[in-house]
């Protein structure tokens, strides 16, 4: 078996980091492959470079499933071109926050989400909507500072993740943690341990969702509104993708 | 006051016919700017489709903010790419999803939707939930016809609009009727009068809007999550949206 | 363009704050006819007050339909009699409370509300729950005066609500502050300048909106249960209504 | 204990209806005393007619509180004036939409409404929505006649409640029905027997929702919210409330 | 009248003070029967309490049943094995939990929950959800004291109560406060009269919806998903549930 | 990895025939020991049946806790004492309704349940709400037969759920189809095949739920409201759950 795992943003550090994560989970028999898109965004803080990272998300999944990759993870917390990945993939398409969301809710019956920038919050509220964990969901924080923050090898970062959790642990009255962003997959398991309460990271979840549901038989429905895109002629930058 | 209405597929005969009912609503004082991106899908009938027009409109909106036009239209049901374009616009930014969902619950307690294809049913879904509509919408109507149906001369879309139309009238039980697609636009007065109740096309109800919001000295806040995106080394294709 | 004005308390100082905000923003060929009920209550600071209101509204409604305004604004917050005076009126009828919300959803992801007294508060949540914004609202003050401190002249009330609208931008984690009654419309453009985000009046909203609506050829739905009330002989206080 | 129990519209005949019903459940230490407002309207039929009627209950409310009644019922199932009567009440006030719609919670996993005209059926969804029972109510249905055909005497009414109540016990998969009428108290208790499963009048279990207040020591909170009215100077036709 | 009033936990203690408080309020012509499991847990603090509290309820419902009484209380604030009792009784059951939250959704717009654990909020939270009340309540609070805190003797849990509640009406902003346990029924009416809001006992509310449901003639639906279990071959230890 | 898929009623073949399924998609390294309970009832088709099944489903999580199992299945699809078993178990625990519920959430927009009998429609209403999947399920269907005719070896049962996931795909508008019973395990694989869409059958879900989350180090939170029970003198039948 093997996954894709799509980091959304151009950054190689930042793809690296999510790649280690999800081999560390991943069973003997899956091929983790880890791709970044070839042009885009640096990291990705709010929606207009969510909008531009989703179709890199769209080129490598089209990569991907031309390369029968059994499915596709997109391993930043806004799960950037989500619906869009599953109409064009053929496998199954898991993103990070809705894996992690879910996992979340398996194991603690309200969570709490620590991300990076406040201006992030809000799209971490639409995916809680969306996908209908809203309830789920005792509060929200953002250690302020920007994505790559996490990859400048100082440690700051971390240290804020880790105080915020502290903080999320002591106040929010949630039985879990979710971790809001791909930068953070590496920080998932010492947390556990430390704080003694699951600490989740999304990309490990939603590389076993994928090796789930491939193992299940189960691919993203071509019956109905995910089934492949309508064939037009693309124009322009995005021929490529026709 | 220039208003700049974007069509965000790359169809000319469906940016022309946004044009004209732009331009049948707007103030005297009000000059239209309709415009398309350069490249891009020649219709939008899901997610995939809106994932690349949403590049298009941020392009445009990139253009209309040098240009100094007061506000922005998206003129496509899906309202695609509208919270990145409120991040990369000064002025107001008006999707026709919403501006005609706003309108419907003013004159109506409930409203119904008739769009194109069923799959593209999903889209206006999430958006009246997104919106917070979904309390207003009685029932939700797909013709079975492809966006550019509309465009083909023969009327056949058209009347298969204006059937469904009444069909909802009659068993819906709801009080106003949304267009749901761009293409749609000249029909809204006509079945207005026709069928004795509100037949709402967005791309009027957007112009207003914006309109409005003009006169209110409003415009999108830059306090907070929709402040521009942070400046960031885009690459590649994304490179003049830099 | 004819737009009735309705201040529903009695008092003249509010109906000439309400005449002025709503003429600051009405286009030139809109003349505003502000109005207050002959017979009431002064101000409205509970659901005990809006029942007597309403009442007024619908006189007024009733008046401005025979007169052929083209359409009506309900200029107190609660939006009190708003369904009742669709079902009377032949053209649109916008609440200040609805048509601020609905602005400020369109410039900010979520908003904040300032209204007078608290036992004001369920009101607003009430109307946030019937219209959908629900999510769009991030918290809801109060300055603690009643709605005539804002009259008195001394200026407290209004430098209450602006401390309270600063306290809001710097905790709530809203884009936009909406003034919770129609006695504070005067201070939206100046808050909107210093503070630097959209501070929101609903009676120019309102005026927007009515105008908007007259444009696009739309009205209340008279198909459905916004029908004009059925005939009935209304005995007593309410013959006039007949 | 003395229960006031207030038919909104001015018709005596269902007055008396109502009257019986209340009797016919209440306490035998418990006195019925059934009036209506002496102005207003005949029968309660959409917004506006609420909107008339609510200030007859707010009349009555005062009547009774100025008499030492222990508790008050609002005959009309859009609980007209509720909130309105809670401030100026100082025992408890149940309307019959939510005393029916309790109760029916307690019996049944999902219950359905049977009322009168289709107009009125979005004053039943609204309270629904209010009062937290949208996910318990399985289907509304209307006989599409008015409220008085009830009080004709020819029994058509009463037949056509019937055949919507078997029609609704086939086809809603609810295990019990609301009656969605004052004027159908006196239905209730033999479509029970005949349907063989309950169907529910909110005029006798708002009595025994006031009496089992009374019983309790509970009475409308005056801390908060639904704190008496502040005095005003009301005018006109209004006076007599002050 | 019969009310079976059951504690569903095997505190003998705890049992006297749900009497107690069960015929404090009861009607003259209502006999009280209050019960407990003979076998179970002490008290009840979690979903595993609840699950085997469940079993015991049952046995008492279908003891009650056997000596024809006219419907049950479950006294236990999770109301556990609620809609299972339903299906095996043939009178009305009604839970102390719900009967509180509708009781103080009829004399306050918002009301506090005071419980015992932490650990138990979750169990209230989810009952808001599932009987609709989750907008009506402000606020969530916990004493931190277990259960038969409340029958050592010493009064410092009822203390604690009593400060819970007074520090939820300075600063919830709601009107009423809902005891989170059967166990603090004998507090309510004093903490009523001191606090001057409605403090609510779900014992003796549910005692009084119980003589309510059966004054209506009103019992649980057997038409439907509440019907009487299905008749099966139950072993071992449930044997005499058959 | 040894995973407890624990059957809650007392049937053999339905146990074997769960037993099956779960092997069928296990990973190599996982050892599925497959248990019902010694006691209770032979399928659970209410609420009373549940509240009996969740006790056995505790006993054998007491016992798989002691075996050392990694992780633990609720294979009935009303997930019977999930949270009661959370609190009981080191490790995950599972249910059947919600693992297919999440599973399908990822490969479909909106999906469809096909269960039993019509009363137990409400156990999967009230999960889809607890679970949040409320706006994912677009229709729920029962076959009208009890859950032991899918054990009878006539295949009526399984003929009829094979129809009932035709018409679902025709009518619904879903992507993919929940078998709500975990007797019908076996036909998942041949209807996504026959069908062209998935259809998920939870036992298999479930078992890689719990897979994943002791892959990932994730476990049932003790922090908090899933902490292990409070240790209690248990009488009874129950002594065996101390």
């Amino acid at each position: 078996m093997i996954i894709q795992v799509i980091n959304p943003n151009t950054s190689q550090g930042m793809t690296e980091t999510i790649a280690s994560a999800a081999r560390a989970v991943a069973a003997n028999s899956t091929e983790i492959v880890a791709v970044c898109p070839s042009q885009g965004v640096p990291s990705i803080e709010g929606h207009f470079d969510e909008a531009i990272a989703a179709v890199g998300v769209l080129e490598q999944i089209k990569l991907g499933r031309e390369q029968g990759v059994s499915g596709h993870v997109i391993a930043c917390f806004g799960d950037p071109g989500l619906l869009a990945a599953r109409e064009l993939a053929q496998g199954p398409v898991v993103g990070i926050a809705e894996a992690a969301m879910h996992m979340a809710s398996l194991v603690a019956t309200r969570f709490s989400i620590v991300t990076t920038l406040p201006r992030t919050l809000i799209i971490a509220r639409h995916l809680l909507q969306q996908y209908g964990f809203e309830h789920h969901c005792a509060a929200l924080h953002a250690i302020d500072l920007p994505v790559l923050a996490l990859e400048d090898g100082s440690g700051v970062a971390q240290e804020k993740v880790r105080a915020r959790c502290i903080q999320a642990k002591r106040e929010d009255g949630s039985g879990a943690i979710v971790l809001g962003c791909g930068g953070m997959a590496a920080l998932a398991r010492e947390l556990t341990a430390e704080l003694g309460l699951p600490v989740i990271d999304g990309v490990g979840a939603a590389v076993k969702m994928v090796e789930s549901l491939v193992a299940l038989g189960l691919s993203t429905s071509k019956h109905g509104d995910l089934d492949y895109p309508i064939r037009k002629n693309m124009t322009g930058a995005f021929q490529h993708l026709n």
